[in-house]
């Protein structure tokens, strides 16, 4: 029998569509994945290739060398196709009955590796300790300039999963705006704060950590779990236990502590379900809202095993065709 | 220069990427789709393969032909693996912490033509009157059921935009419960209303048809245009001229006249940008909501010309890389 169930937090609501239910072993794709070679002369994110994307704006490399030439391990540029810039001027523009702001904001690359052929599943855990560094200072840095209100870091993984590169990197974008649906979820967090004092992905992590069967993995700050009303199989969370809304706020050790549970996670999904393709998000409050009771960030990943088509679009409510509790179990193990 | 643009009905942003942007002939995509026969025998939509689907719940059929059997040339069925059913009790259940309701609802497929290799864009005129009459029909007779509360009709054109069936097709969720994206839709065009007293998308179709740059195709009862705030290249509108919440008002001859608009729009797709995958949704208030004075359902049509992903997941904000007001013109000449 088909389910309707909410997510507690967003208030969405999700089909859990048992009619069509699969078991969790049959997302395993049955193409093999093209093997990428370690070295790929013609990417641009490839050592050796520095000049052929903007000039560096940080780097962690060999100490003695040169910005923009090898021997670096994380490098951040300037995305070369922006969505937004930083050399406009802020404001609002009325044009006739509609309103429009300049591009200004921020569009940055976060390359994660020399290595052409590494995901953060298989990366060493002292390499994806670096990337979660590189998180937290480009989110610090940027969280200062003054006209930013909003920085969403994100993954694409995998060809259906919108990327143009498959060189591994994520990217940052800096927003002048808080996005409407992002407005939404704090509203909805806010009320459920107003009725019972506490943060609803507070609640929600005792919830999933007393239930059990949700979870793939507690470390001593964060929890990983299929949400309840997970959206499409194998949506992950990964929430940290300590109350906190804004991503800036983590700390050193939090964010190498978050590594080990991104690799851990990421390289399940990678052996027991050959390599999907998948978005990761890192949802967290906007800047001003960075120390509230109410909100908390956690990074979101969706496996692309589906195709959401015109009933997501039009309703904002997703067929998931998987049961969370299988899927977890069958990532546990 | 990028621009930010907000829709001002859904009060969503959008970021239309001057800095990556594209030509509307370059969408144009270079691979050419597979050549589909008019009849498929392995297709259980295909006529004399009656007995492959749930049995009719309606169709159009020449007179004396008996129920799922040939001679027709529409049929409604129930989804042989349908997200919801009847055959349930409505109500809320708590889970712990979280809660669910039982998956109540409808969930058909409108067999749009015996023909496989037909759609909307290249039926006749006739034909797709006829599908648009089921909509009504089919929307009608459904929200008159008790525990109805939210009705979506949706199209998935082609492989990439989630279909597994190619036979032309439509679909219909009826669901008990008003999904909270649609709930925040009315919000916003709510706080409109307050503080305009006007309707805003009667407003925004004045706009566009003096604008005229964004518009496609203006007749008696319907204006279609590209948005302002378009999310995908070539995202479509078509709007009713005259004001009205929900799509059950709709009169026969409207809807002759929305299947004229309808078959003009997608027949300029399929020449222009050959045949692409999109998904159409049909925007409406929710059935108790259906006479208010601040909504205004619509047809939505999405292209997937390019892959939305984690940045689009996260914050709700489109990265547009083609201009409306080109896309349109390109459309209209």
């Amino acid at each position: 029998m088909p389910e309707i169930r909410q997510n507690r937090a967003t208030k969405e609501w999700v089909i859990i569509a048992a009619e069509r239910a699969k078991r969790p072993g049959d997302f395993n794709p049955k193409e093999e994945k093209k093997i990428l070679p370690k070295f790929d002369r013609d990417c641009p994110f490839c050592p050796g290739n520095e000049h052929k994307t903007p000039p560096e704006l940080f780097s962690y490399r060999r100490a003695g060398t040169e910005r923009d030439k090898p021997d670096w391990w994380i490098r951040v540029i300037p995305n070369k196709f922006p969505a937004l810039i930083p050399e406009v001027e802020l404001g609002r523009v009325s044009e006739r009955f509609f309103s429009k702001m300049k591009g200004y904001g921020r569009h940055e690359v976060i390359i994660e590796s020399p290595e052409h052929n590494l995901s953060l599943g298989n990366m060493s855990l002292k390499q994806v300790e670096e990337v979660c560094l590189i998180y937290r200072e480009r989110y610090i840095e940027l969280s200062a300039e003054k006209n930013i209100k909003t920085i969403i870091i994100f993954r694409n993984h995998g060809l259906g999963a919108g990327t143009s590169l498959l060189h591994p990197h994520s990217q940052l974008i800096a927003l002048p705006l808080v996005p409407t649906h992002i407005r939404h979820l704090l509203e909805e967090a806010t009320r459920y704060y107003d009725d019972h004092v506490f943060c609803v992905f507070c609640d929600m992590v005792k919830e999933e950590l007393e239930f059990k069967k949700r979870v793939l993995l507690e470390t001593e700050s964060f929890v990983a779990f299929h949400p309840f009303a997970s959206k499409v199989p194998f949506e992950t969370w990964i929430v940290p236990k300590v109350h906190n809304a804004g991503f800036g706020n983590i700390s050193v050790d939090e964010a190498k502590g978050l590594a080990f549970v991104l690799r851990e996670i990421l390289g399940r999904l990678y052996s027991k379900l050959s390599d999907p393709d998948y978005n990761l998000v890192l949802n967290t409050a906007p800047i001003s809202d960075s120390s509230e009771d109410f909100y908390h960030w956690y990074i979101q990943i969706l496996p692309r095993l589906t195709t959401p088509a015109g009933f997501e679009l039009g309703s904002g409510v997703y067929i998931n065709t998987a049961l969370p509790e299988e899927t977890a179990k069958f990532l546990s193990s």
